[in-house]
């Protein structure tokens, strides 16, 4: 299961393998499950906490509607599993929500579940890592005594590791995951039999608390809402289950079908998971209040300030396996491991999102490389910041967090349903296969009723959530669009302002002769391997140029230079000031004054070094004279190097760094495979025209 | 007077203005007074007071001994400004410390003076503003009362007036000085009158306090050693004496009789100010002390953390003129002005010696540029950030950044006498004419004793200072001498590396032939113009290049290619993972593999854009290739730009910048002049060697 991890790596360097041995690299289900439903699974740790949360507000009552809110979201899990089953099937490719909305729906659909995903991403880490921060601390005191420290910190240690590039496996993933779901279910199991079979009382530790209700009492419409907003926290443990559909293509033949089967697997058990911990909650008497400190009582005094109130899982399992035990520490760290794996997709998530959107020219078209490092540093990055600034602004409360997450999700799962009962619309019209349009036609049910339903609770969400901080989820959305929206039309407008008319080119744009300069400033070998090259290139004029900024060392520069007897003819242009740039600027402009149909290359040796202090050191004259030149028209600049000794050090870095396999790998399947699909993809967008010549 | 402000920048930019009509611009001694004397004679705002503070720790009994503290000062200056007055006359050109220790003590004289006066110029600013604040303080109570705030708002503002490139007059300077100094001898005047004459007592707003001694009844070397301590608190005064040796161009002819008569006029003010205000503090009963909150009493007890200690110079007028009266707060607000322009001369003083040092390349080379933006703000914000960091940590408190100040000041002092007493002896070596030679013996003489002198007090700044502060000014010093030793030693490797062998250049250097290849992605303006640019400099073959990232893609690009008839074969390479830069490099690679003697030529049509933004969207790709191929051997690259529309904004932005004129142009005097002077010294470095090529 390790050369899993390395094969990619060897296909991207080597090259050697192709693709009939590529099916070694593919995930069997039993690694895929861990791989992808780290995210969705994690959530069971939290969403039960949350309804108890909201129903609290109404007292201990209405924990008795728990049953109820959980049947909905097991309706709920089941119907976006099962329409997530007919995605998989529809895009073998992984599509992912963005291109379904965007094939069926349009660019502004496509362009919104983007931003709903780039907002869901930050989110993702910072409600896993803050959750993940309060389940160690059930086991480790310290770490919830300095919780946003701690929670910080993970997300600077998830970065840096994103950063360094950290090889990713199969078992890295199937570890925790196994352990965490081992642990819930035993804990479920031996729960059940202590209290169904031995007829044992569990108590968790806050069974004896009292709840002072916020709203006691509630009727009518003020109850109903209190249980969609319960109902729409319990949502939360939605969250991620779209991420296989995104990665198809990295599970074993027949694709389609395990990845349909894992995701029905995912269901289950994150449905029995989720029921179970609230049903043990129930029978343990586990309290939860919003506002613990006011709201929870023991011996009829409010717990105070100082009170920190457990997640409900480890709650649970502390009245389960007894506080402290070794199976509740076992449960509670793995806990905390894969919900810091949930947080880690997302590392992987948004760099890959970000390389799709570049593709389609919604961002700079240098994050389209795949795994490239920059732009995958840039990426993580910017992730890493603001889910470090929700974490900070939110004190790392991971129910407030929750506020702020469901809406993106919902957002695309609508989009990326309704998208799909368009694609099936579409196909249903060439399709004439009856048994085909049979299945077309059920699918297609399936994903309306899912549209629909998850319409519904995108409603509901908004409605219950939208003062509780889901404007902000909204407001990340809007900002994300706009700033897309804008990149995109700089780059129509310069695809536009770049096109080539027909017929015989331009005779703007065509000079008729060259005049080369190199500039000199002394005769060493970068200046003699510049003159060199610029006499191979055969202009029609040539001439070397020196700035004198010193006179003697003009001097000296004309005497070796005749006593060397370079031929190519030395001008000197007068710099009082000691500036470079402006003399040469206005050297050439008066060239190209005195013929204006040539073109004028300025040839410059420069010097190639391998650390960056060496490179506050050298070129930066060079470097801003070619800024310079560049906005002057018919003008060319030549960099002809010379590699110092110690550029060795910086030719070795940029291999390194080139040979270096982005995070993700595992869950995005293999290179060869998705480059043919998006070669497919791009095919179908060939409409929006122009791309951006060297920024390809 | 305003023109004279103007006319350096019309020079810089008219170039119309030739050094015959230069003599308009040169500083009348009037102006020069003001515009060189801002620094030293700021300094007795505070030198004063950090006497009696050091006396006051043997309890107010040993401020007895405060005017032969002010006896021993006086004679300093004395001797500095006479040493000065030869400096002056023997380095018309403007030398400076740095200049002098060079020139006759070699490299590491040099380079130590050089580390001083950066170490210096950082003093400068945190002193003078904090102590400007505190000053401003005794007449703004709020001042003091966010006297850190107020002390970094007020580095901010002159930070970024000096990036801006506020235009420097005469008269910025003449007006807040001759107040200043005019209030300061007003104050004198009528202290004396009013003391003397009318017989009055006059009570200083401490004069009721008592001093609790730190330790009473000193006496043997405890007491020699505080007085020697006060002694070297008292040299604080003699800051900022050097300036008008860097000034000499800037002075009307005879430039050096009148920087040396300056000189004179600023001594024999600052000592009289320096000495009255002591002898008016004695008069008026000030009491100052070290620890106020504890140290000073009234009326038996202690005034505690809340009391706010107000220099000497405001307690001396509150005393005089009254507090709070017109005459108070006019010296008060001059009096910070002041020690705000001392500060703003450190923000011009900085950048120039940078520039010297970067001609000597100890500092990177493109420093060297005279008032050059960007290498001017890099040092502006360095400087800025230092200084804002010293007072920081000192919490705006100038009697403990003082204890940093003087070691830096009397290193430069000593290190350039003994260098103007080696300058004399090298001179005395040739010169026959006995005139001559006894005015040079004379000067020698002086300097001599100037060196000793400030070698003692050096000594005893050391000693008495060490530990009070001078070893962070000392480390400070260390780590700039030793940055700059590594820089010079990185220039001098390279110069030995590139140096050109003798004879007929090395083959190595001598390609034969030179294959071109133009990168291209899609057929559009830029592609066109590099294609075109490419096929007029005839190398010896011609092909495009395109990177296959999408088979669509290129097979529409090879059709338009066709359909076009482009003449250039067009090659595609495949990347099957978007790769851009890779598949290029190793196709040059494999040229030059073929053929190991040619040159390869690669040409890259870039996009001009005018907004940084924009910058992010575009060319990253073609950047980072660039970078690339320069790594590889026999390469050359070639930009053909594409001025987008957008690129008319830059193209302006970069005529400002272009046209911006730097602080500080007043004291620097013309720049022609200027010119001159430093190639001449530059030809007494020839023997350093190298150089580094374009890096100029």
């Amino acid at each position: 299961m390790s050369k899993l991890t390395d094969v990619p790596k060897r296909i991207l360097i080597g090259r050697a393998l192709r693709s009939d041995r590529l099916g070694e690299t593919l995930l069997p289900k039993r690694v895929a499950l861990p791989v992808f439903a780290s995210d969705p699974l994690s959530s069971v740790a939290y969403a039960p906490g949350e309804v108890l949360l909201v129903l609290s507000i109404a007292g201990v009552s209405a924990y008795h509607f728990s049953p109820w809110i959980a049947v909905a979201v097991v309706v709920l899990m089941f119907t976006v599993v099962a329409s997530y089953r007919q995605n998989v099937r529809a895009y073998p490719s992984g599509g992912g929500d963005y291109e379904v909305a965007n094939t069926n729906l349009g660019r502004r659909a496509g362009l919104t579940v983007a931003s709903a995903l780039l907002v869901d991403y930050v989110l993702t880490v910072a409600v896993s890592i803050s959750a993940g921060i309060e389940n160690l601390g059930s086991a480790i005191p310290f770490v919830v005594e300095h919780k946003l420290l701690c929670a910080v910190a993970a997300i600077v240690l998830l970065t840096l590791m994103n950063l360094r590039g950290v090889k990713e496996s199969g078992k890295l993933f199937a570890i925790p995951t196994y352990v965490f779901v081992g642990a819930v279910f035993l804990m479920l199991l031996w729960g059940a039999f202590r209290g169904l079979v031995l007829g044992e009382d569990m108590n968790a530790p806050t069974a004896d608390f009292e709840i002072k209700p916020e709203h006691g009492g509630l009727a009518g419409f003020a109850l109903v809402f209190l249980l969609l907003r319960a109902f729409s926290s319990g949502c939360a443990a939605l969250t991620g289950v779209e991420a296989i559909s995104n990665g198809v293509p990295a599970f074993r033949r027949p694709k389609s079908k395990n990845a349909a089967t894992t995701l029905a697997m995912m269901g289950l058990l994150a449905v029995t998971m989720f029921c179970g911990i609230i049903a043990l909650a129930m029978a343990t008497d586990v309290k939860m209040a919003e506002r613990p400190a006011q709201d929870l009582f023991l011996d009829g005094s409010p717990v105070g300030a100082d009170y920190v109130q457990h997640p409900v899982i480890s709650q649970v399992a502390a009245a389960v396996f007894g506080d402290g035990t070794f199976l509740f520490v076992i449960l509670a760290v793995a806990t905390a491991l894969v919900l810091f794996l949930a947080a880690n997709t997302a590392y992987n998530g948004f760099p890959l999102l970000g390389s799709i959107l570049a593709q389609d020219r919604y961002l700079p078209r240098q994050l389209h490389t795949r795994g490239d490092r920059l732009a995958f540093s840039n990426g993580i990055v910017l992730l890493a910041g603001a889910a470090a600034l929700l974490v900070w602004i939110y004190a790392a409360d991971s129910t407030r967090l929750i506020q702020l997450y469901i809406v993106g999700v919902f957002v695309s799962f609508t989009l990326s349903q309704t998208g799909m009962v368009r694609h099936w619309n579409r196909l249903l019209r060439t399709e004439r296969d009856q048994a085909k349009r049979r299945h077309m036609i059920r699918s297609r049910a399936i994903n309306a009723f899912g549209a629909f339903f998850t319409g519904v609770v995108l409603v509901v969400v908004l409605v219950t959530k939208f003062s509780h901080g889901a404007w902000v989820a909204l407001l990340g959305m809007v900002i994300f669009y706009v700033t897309m929206s804008a990149i995109r039309r700089h780059y129509d407008r310069v695809a536009e302002e770049i096109s080539a008319p027909e017929g015989p080119t331009d005779d703007t744009v065509r000079p008729s002769r060259v005049h080369s300069i190199v500039l000199v400033s002394k005769v060493h070998k970068p200046t003699l391997r510049a003159v060199a090259y610029a006499k191979l290139m055969r202009s029609d004029t040539l001439e070397a140029v020196s700035i004198n900024v010193d006179p003697d060392e003009t001097r000296a520069l004309r005497e070796e230079w005749e006593r060397r007897g370079i031929t190519v003819p030395l001008k000197v242009l007068d710099s009082p000031y000691r500036e470079i740039t402006r003399p040469i600027i206005e050297y050439v402009k008066g060239l190209r004054r005195d013929s204006p149909r040539d073109a004028v290359s300025v040839i410059i040796p420069e010097y190639v070094v391998g650390h960056w202090y060496e490179h506050i050191l050298h070129n930066q004259s060079a470097l801003r004279l070619k800024g310079r030149l560049l906005f002057t028209p018919g003008v060319m600049v030549t960099s002809v190097p010379y590699q110092l000794e110690s550029s060795e050090a910086a030719r070795k870095r940029a291999r390194r760094r080139a040979d270096w396999s982005a995070p993700g790998m595992v869950r995005r399947g293999p290179v060869e495979k998705r480059t043919k699909q998006s070669a497919g993809r791009a095919g179908g967008r060939a409409e929006d025209g122009g791309g951006s010549g060297n920024d390809a």
